[in-house]
């Protein structure tokens, strides 16, 4: 038996470690068939968007292997125009090989990474808003917890040139935001992005990074350890199969994710120039809530900062309250609206809460074995549970708060 | 023979003197009334403003001198509370003094400053926007082409306590300004003020200071050598005459007509409760254009500029092309339009354009004995002629730009 001419009995285990449990048939086609496109499309490509809405992965991806006319892509995707459908196939057709597709599976399992599709529970629903040019695919290295945790994201970018001013402020900001219950979302560059990360860790926050390339080759390689570390404790994600190398068209498109992964998005040093620019762009195109940092006039650093709150309507942030503000997080009650659905972040909080009691304190290492959930999880959960008034931390634990 | 009670051989003499031309009668008391009543009544005193508007200042200083009754003065101001006119009154005639209004006049003609009344011709037309609280009398020490400057002028205001940062943003500002034709208003404090005016000086640029006390009496009094400059090539501005102290209520008001002078307000560094907040704030009510320098957001002297583009729709500047897009100056030809007016700006140009030459280049004293306008007034009809292409400086002078 072959799956899209590939045998299932090497198929089929490489698709159940990456998807990280048992699926059936159509669960396998589709996994196998989105691992595919990730690799046959660039990521934003409107067109292959477009068609695997239209019929769905693994139906588009055959009507691919049978290597359509350029009329009947153009039926298949409803347009008039066969002339883009022509160029749609000319750059796909060279890369639909199923064999590529099998070495991505094969790369990505030897380092762990799992292959989310839409369907997934912790499929960050914020790329949805991208539309056509939302990602097929996202490979990830991480925890659960730090995917559900981009619910309550923001991003923080700026310039890989930054000045000691900047990677300060991004410290506060990223030690500030995660002490207000937020996840840190950046690019994993130098400078800015890696001081992001780092005082999320530091503040043992959640952090995810999203990359331009394959998440089996650390980019750019000074961040290796810190990327791995990320990959540990939060999560490290691309829209790109392993194996694939990061390009120029790549890393603006890998920032349309980090804008529309995130509630809002903060730059918080960036020359007239600078590629995070690009990612403000995204995120007001989307009409996320965008904030600017500003600096010295004197500093060339902090003038596409003071570009973005003049010409593009940026919000003026300068300090980790105003950065919240951009985004203010829901009230407890409304995070438990759905906690019917297992494996919710909702189930999550209920698992939570019942790991608390509200006379002994417990460390976060007890609730965690409690409730099933990773310290990790237990400890992002709590601090945005703190900042609700739903729990409270005293001298040997966490308590839950009694109300009234 | 007396005028409101004062002889009019001491006090005809005296007007003239600080009107600088003879006045008919009407003019004589029309400049003592207004005199009289910058010393009665309060900076922005509401009632004091409507009851000139109403009667005149003459006629209503005479209103006054009758010590009318409540219900006379709510008639003759047409409102219909007698208490606010009983409050007027009560603030009023208490200082009703003829002889401090002569004391006043004496000082004014000891110090030189002349007394500006709103149908003089260099009478600044920006502060008539504040209606009702307009100032009823200008006493100024300075030039007439100071006061005519204020017509493409920009004020630049800022805390005392300013940075390093600070006030080389302010230099560099007031420079760049003074080179693309403004002039600078500014309230001659320490700190950022003191620089404002000091770097227009520098720049051979015009400047005007508007103090909160008499500008027979400097204040501060640190500041009285940069003042005393400014009086002799720009102008010193005060409402209140000869004589009087600032008083916190008059820093207040002098804030008024620093925004109401100028055709824009830019706050250059300012902490979070800096009083040049109140100045932005008299800018934005009267509608003229609001700009504040950002700075490190790890500076607390920043904290009001960023507070100003955050919360009060300030708009971010960085350089002076940014601050002069606040209040873009005319074109030439519309400073020439009423040029039939002998005396007005315009007439200034008309007789400093007879003075140059297109071919032979002549320095700026060499078209002042020409034209019979101060060196102070060439250069700065000189500058913003050049930057509207008008005249062009060469290697031994200015030159008229030839057209086509």
């Amino acid at each position: 038996m072959t799956m899209f001419g590939v045998g299932e009995n090497e198929i089929v285990p490489l698709l159940t470690t990456v998807a990280g449990r048992d699926l059936d048939r159509g669960e396998l086609e589709e996994l196998f068939a989105r691992a595919a496109w990730s690799g046959i499309a660039e990521p934003g490509d409107r067109m292959a968007g477009a068609l695997v809405a239209q019929l769905g992965a693994a139906p588009a991806l055959r009507t691919l292997m049978k290597s359509p006319t350029a009329e009947q892509l153009a039926a298949a995707l409803e347009i008039d125009k066969p002339t883009d459908a022509q160029a749609a196939i000319d750059r796909w057709m060279p890369r639909l090989k199923p064999s590529d597709a099998l070495a991505g599976l094969k790369r990505a399992a030897r380092v762990g990474a799992r292959l989310l599709v839409p369907s997934d529970l912790h499929w960050p629903d914020g790329v949805d808003d991208l539309a056509e040019h939302a990602p097929l695919a996202l490979w990830v290295r991480g925890t659960d917890a730090a995917l559900d945790a981009l619910s309550r994201s923001i991003a923080l970018v700026g310039a890989r040139a930054a000045t000691g001013y900047g990677e300060h402020v991004t410290m506060e900001a990223s030690a500030g935001l995660v002490d207000r219950g937020y996840s840190i979302v950046s690019g994993a560059a130098y400078g800015i992005d890696g001081m992001a990360h780092r005082a999320a860790l530091a503040s043992h926050g959640q952090t995810v990074a999203f990359l331009a390339g394959g998440v089996d080759r650390f980019y750019p390689s000074g961040h290796d350890a810190l990327l791995t570390r990320i990959a540990e404790v939060g999560a490290v994600v691309s829209e790109l199969p392993c194996g694939q190398a990061p390009t120029k068209w790549r890393f603006l498109q890998r920032n349309r994710l980090i804008a529309a992964a995130s509630r809002a998005t903060v730059v918080l040093e960036a020359g007239w120039r600078s590629g995070s620019l690009n990612t403000a762009g995204h995120a007001a195109t989307l009409g996320r809530p965008l904030g600017a940092v500003p600096g010295p006039v004197t500093s060339a650093a902090s003038a596409g900062c003071h570009r973005l709150i003049r010409d593009y309507t940026a919000i003026c942030v300068t300090n980790p309250d105003e950065m919240a503000e951009l985004a203010p997080l829901e009230t407890a009650p409304a995070l438990f609206s759905d906690a019917s659905d297992p494996g919710s972040p909702s189930s999550d909080l209920v698992r939570l809460y019942d790991a608390l009691s509200s006379r002994s304190p417990r460390t976060a290492a007890d609730i965690a074995a409690r409730s099933g959930l990773s310290i990790a999880e237990v400890q992002g959960l709590l601090g945005a549970l703190e900042l609700e008034g739903e729990v409270a931390e005293r001298e040997r634990g966490w308590v839950r708060a009694t109300r009234g």
